[in-house]
């Protein structure tokens, strides 16, 4: 069974760690060498890969983009489903919609400091779901 | 043949959806479950997964990014090959090359509102090549 | 043995070729037909495809994304790691953690200006690792 749903709770706007359950799954599939995909099924919430050390390179990313991306912006016509909905789009754009992971010794090769964020752009969050693929 | 080789024609600068190429393609395949791999083989060119539902967001995500990266800014030297040349060559390295996305039950496994756009950055638009991989 | 992993030096800030690298594991490998996926373990350095013709396209790149994202910006509270560490990891953040290339004849589909880069964001550069995985 290559391909697993996982479903992401996200309380708020923001970068949301969930490694452990991408974690979880490789080590369920008891795959030892090969590549794990990330697909998320949104426009408005994206996936990147940060810092998982200091909450203040969290904190900081968010507001950079916020303030390049902001609300309010007269350049918006698409503006029936709330101020943030434009502003998540472009968000979306700009980071990833799908990741690749290798995997090495059973695990995810990532770096010391690397952890997987779900970035959610809409100011109410809710559940996202992403796509999970394991290959050899 | 895991490989093939999609045309994909953009008439002008903007956002264009080939969903239906590539979903063609995976039926063909024949496959069930596993991932495809989409990879542009342009640097003045992108991918992106986009809201197909209101033409309004595409509208204003190409506006939005073409007043971030304007033509005729005096930070470029790169000019010789048009005044949309080097905004061209920036747009691309902040969207996708490649996009990597679920097969599930046959299909690919987007999101309700999502499709496929090849992006192009070019005022002129022409023949684009996207190489398409299918794995297990 | 399909993960390798290599090391790819960064003398300093900017954009640095290594797809000879990446070419020669495919060789290796003696894979003709699949995908090449490419991932780097850090947050404060990226890969990102561009033109390998004119080195001015490439000048223009970094200095574009240098004014988009300045160190010294007021909005930075993570700064204990240097003036460069939190524009790196907002730049890291912009382009691409993982890429994936299709393998076609033995070699990386790549289109004929493409040249895979690793873009060092922190002033001094060093060494980087970049986890390649290869499959069918």
């Amino acid at each position: 069974m290559p391909v697993k749903t996982l479903n992401v709770h996200t309380p708020r706007q923001g970068l949301f760690d969930f490694t452990p359950q991408v974690a979880g799954y490789i080590h369920e599939s008891g795959i030892s060498e090969g590549l794990c995909t990330l697909f998320i099924q949104h426009t408005s919430a994206s996936l990147v890969i940060q810092e998982n050390a200091d909450p203040s390179a969290k904190r900081d990313l968010e507001r950079w983009l916020n303030r390049l991306v902001p609300e309010g912006d007269s350049l918006y016509s698409h503006t029936l489903e709330g101020a943030d909905d434009m502003p998540a789009h472009i968000k979306a754009a700009l980071t990833a919609t799908s990741l690749s992971i290798p995997i090495l010794n059973g695990q995810l090769a990532l770096g010391t400091w690397q952890g997987i964020y779900l970035w959610e752009h809409r100011r109410q969050g809710g559940w996202r779901t992403v796509v999970v693929h394991v290959g050899n």
